[in-house]
């Protein structure tokens, strides 16, 4: 950390500023710039609240200097970490595709999803059998009922299933039917929620939040790490911002970000970044172009039937041209 | 909803719509336009997904007309709601004030605070024992030890105490203990969260996200009507924008935009709002000034020993300041 | 300036910053921390761009201290400037109020208005003759008419005019006739117009860009001020957020911010603000009761045939109890 | 446009309604839902401003229909305009790639860079003469001398160059030496410079503002083309965001978006969108990905020394390889 004094700081304000620093632990250093005392903090400073020495008599601002996060940091871990999910990698060369409705509806709507997917060339499969919707009113998903398809679509596909859990009360349930814990992004701050994931063995997929910033995903991450799981596998799907035409805005510039500061894989969800459906494949492909380590794809045999999100939904033949494409990408890119 | 169609729709095109909409128990009202056709959705079509339709071909967008909110709206109910805490009104002609710590850190500087707010002209008391905090590095709240701690400052004050609640299986403890239940910024989707409140007879403190739109925030506070518990106050803490010089934007149109879309009380956060102790108070003030029904400010004896939000945190003497022109400007525009 | 190094910089790419540094006329101060060596840069280096130094190899971040401003800042300035307009005084002990339409439409209607608003109390006059507006179809003002019917209200009522400059060129012209020279939101970054009125000596009401954080406004400021002309008024009139339930947002925490960093007058716009005439009231007396020094409010007498802006525009009534409550709040407070 | 009135509203209202809209020269459309009266506006209505009618009584809320642009929509016309600039085309086919500084710093630096982005594939050249900067104390551009060097570049490379023209009296002069014209972030609402642009007969790349919705985009380039002039380049270049890790954020979504709505060419500015250059490949790529008509890329042979933007310029044999990448991109997708 670094304190910046005002402009005029007393020598007695900057002695008390030092003395602050030797008390909580950490050495102080002191730099007489050409307008402003600027006081160096050393030491691992991370647990200190900046905003602490703000309020103290003289002083201008403060500045973190270090990354607030550890354990996903690339300084902690220089190489890709994998993610393995009955079989499939995410983090290494080849590109995962996880696709599937919004929500488990029923069993045929499920199992025929299913088994488009997997034809179209998916490697996972994603459905909610407990649904976070902003009006009370609405579909809430089917709940154990949802999961028990769920496992069925995975029994009969063999592809291991992706879903949302909602509380910690949920992880016995969730993970007795189902193989990925996703982390919603309504959630991301969820701290009980991340605590629970993080102590369970199952690999985590974890959604940015609307309007998290990258270090705030990567904190959320930390959260899990710091619990033991280390197989946690990010999600950019859209940030809110004043764009209204979009129901969010495609973070793209978040894939080789996350990439350069995190060794954990990094996705894409451009069914929530973009929200209608004849934009989902130009995104997706920019997602893959970007460097992105994998999609997860909303599809629907029937979107305008759907219980929730149809419009972003694509129909399962167009989500086959998709993967056929996001795969000739990954390969001028020099992926698999 | 009015669903738009394109330029150029064809009769087939409209007339699928007309039987999807008749399908889903509504009547289709056409109006042709110069250069398009509108269709009128006639009846209560809250749990529809507006988007559904949009997947329809020939479809340009479609637009919502009824409010999604019912039963926190002021067509529901047109007098203003009145929410009583131990003898405190929220939402009456008089102004609540609601002050206290960030955090419960220990039993000395929780009831000195205690002391000083009340004499300061407080009416309730805020401190968390369970604190959400972005890095698992951070102060994480004394817990249960804070919940006592925070009862006996309530037993010696007389001040009815105000604090947060994380996850459904803590509302008995928390109960137990205190007597309003705060919902996070954080947490204002939690939906399971919600749903658990809105079980209780407890007065329910909901903030408003800092990524939420008012709209949103007034269907969170649905979902806890929806369960019975009609005793919320809402909070507007500010709101994330691009503007990085103040730690928050506080919304201060959602003041009296929310007082004209519901009944319940509002009350303004500034502390978060603004996040320097400096701009506290005239960013409270403006709030009673736009109609605040009122006010929850962070005060510490010792900010720079705070455990979190030091830096946000009046001294108990600018909160008696605080305190009396606030009541200033509540009689000038004609409240108690 | 402050450099961040990379953990793990080498010695070379350390000397390498200092050189740099040094060859650009500054001092470099070295401070290895315990993950990280930081490099203080001493000397006066506004108008270095700082993400220079972030593209030499080893570096992680660079960090401003100093701020980019300096005429219009508190540490150039302690004590607070006074506008004066024709005997109304902006940033003294007093609220100056400035009221009108939108745009001038006709004689009539900016004379009936003129002499509307001055019994009601305002002490400046706004009104546009030449309109930025989205739309190429959309009313784009008088022009030197509508100048002339200005000059003509000014007469009549004895009250100073504020009217929108759009080009250079327009610079004579619109100073024939008027008094304030309005600089809109959408120019606020238009440089060469802040070079051209910062030649004049006529005041300038400087308003914030909608999406212009508090620095930027202060920097197009600076732009002025550097070219000679110290007569500026600044405006916070709303930023552009995810909301969309009112058309802007009012920032009202940059009303005290500004106040602390700048001795520049700082007044609010309500009216584009929230956008919806029925809470321009308590939007307003919010910004008195933060310390605004005045406001500017769109006033129209038949608000639902106003070519712009009646949607939020007062009837000259609802203005005067404006006028009332506002100088009532003022009073509260400590002011005239 | 579509009213929509509140519940409850009476008989009076929407009959005063009804003959406001046909005072207005329009035909009124009355449709009863189960709680509130909708009344469709018949006729085009872009001119109106929606919020007029949302002033009277009874009414809750009004809605566009007609997208506010006409000429540069797909329904004015259908197919793809394709700008020539010297013989590149944007809007064909292929995929067009203008590179070059951000600023003319001196003869050497540019033709340098000239001769090196020609080598490297690009088909134009850009560069700044006249530099909009935040701040008065930075590099503000060579000005007249800048064109001529520029000129110089173009008759050395023979590629065509495009600079950025800030005020309407720099139109002369500017089209003295170069061949299009650009409309920066900062002037995308700057209607006088876009009415003089409009009746030129040079190409304009115009910039979407940092802050500007897709709406406003094309509004600002419905300017241009009502004047006469139809050869507009369309071009996102990051929109302003709470995440500050990056300099802005991409908007990738507006790409197939853009495309959808406008038949004008789409082209990305990934050096700006990012803002460092080491994320500016990965970016450009998904522009490609995304549907891009082209990119502007940000190069300079000595980014340290760069007098502005030096921190997001690639190196010259770093461009080489973003080509090529792009343009094995372009054809897996079936462009040239």
């Amino acid at each position: 950390m670094i304190i910046v004094m005002r402009a005029g700081a007393t020598q007695t304000q900057i002695e008390n500023i030092v003395t602050r620093i030797e008390k909580d632990g950490f050495t102080a250093h002191l730099s007489d710039g050409s307008e402003r005392t600027v006081i160096g903090v050393i030491g691992d400073d991370r647990p200190m609240d900046r905003r602490t020495y703000e309020i103290m008599d003289g002083v201008e601002k403060s500045v973190q200097v270090l990354q607030p996060f550890k354990l996903v940091s690339r300084d902690f871990q220089e190489h890709d970490s994998i993610v393995r999910v009955n079989g499939v990698e995410f983090g290494s060369i080849g590109v995962g595709i996880i696709a599937g409705p919004c929500s488990v509806e029923d069993r045929t709507q499920m199992l025929e999803t299913a088994h488009a997917v997997k034809e179209a060339g998916a490697q996972a499969l994603r459905g909610g059998a407990f649904k976070p919707r902003s009006s009370p009113y609405s579909f809430q998903g089917l709940g154990e009922k949802g999961l028990q398809i769920l496992a069925e679509a995975r029994e009969q596909t063999g592809l291991p299933v992706v879903t949302e859990i909602m509380t910690p009360e949920q992880l016995p349930l969730v993970t007795q039917y189902t193989d990925v814990l996703q982390i919603g992004a309504r959630n991301m701050q969820n701290y009980e929620l991340l605590k629970t994931v993080g102590r369970s063995i199952h690999p985590v997929l974890l959604k940015r939040g609307m309007m998290a910033t990258l270090e705030e995903l990567l904190m959320s991450a930390e959260y899990i790490l710091a619990e033991g799981n280390r197989n946690v596998i990010l999600c950019e799907r859209g940030i809110r911002t004043f764009e209204t035409y979009t129901r969010n805005t495609t973070d793209i510039n978040a894939v080789p970000v996350l990439k350069s500061l995190t060794h954990l894989p990094v996705i894409l969800d451009p069914s929530h970044g973009v929200g209608k459906w004849n934009f989902v494949t130009p995104v997706a492909l920019a997602g893959i172009a970007a460097g992105a380590d994998g999609l997860i794809v909303e599809v629907h045999p029937k979107p305008e039937e759907a219980l929730s999100d149809g419009g972003q939904s694509l129909l399962p033949e167009r989500f086959a041209d998709l993967v056929q494409k996001a795969r000739a990408i990954a390969t001028t890119i020099g992926r698999e």
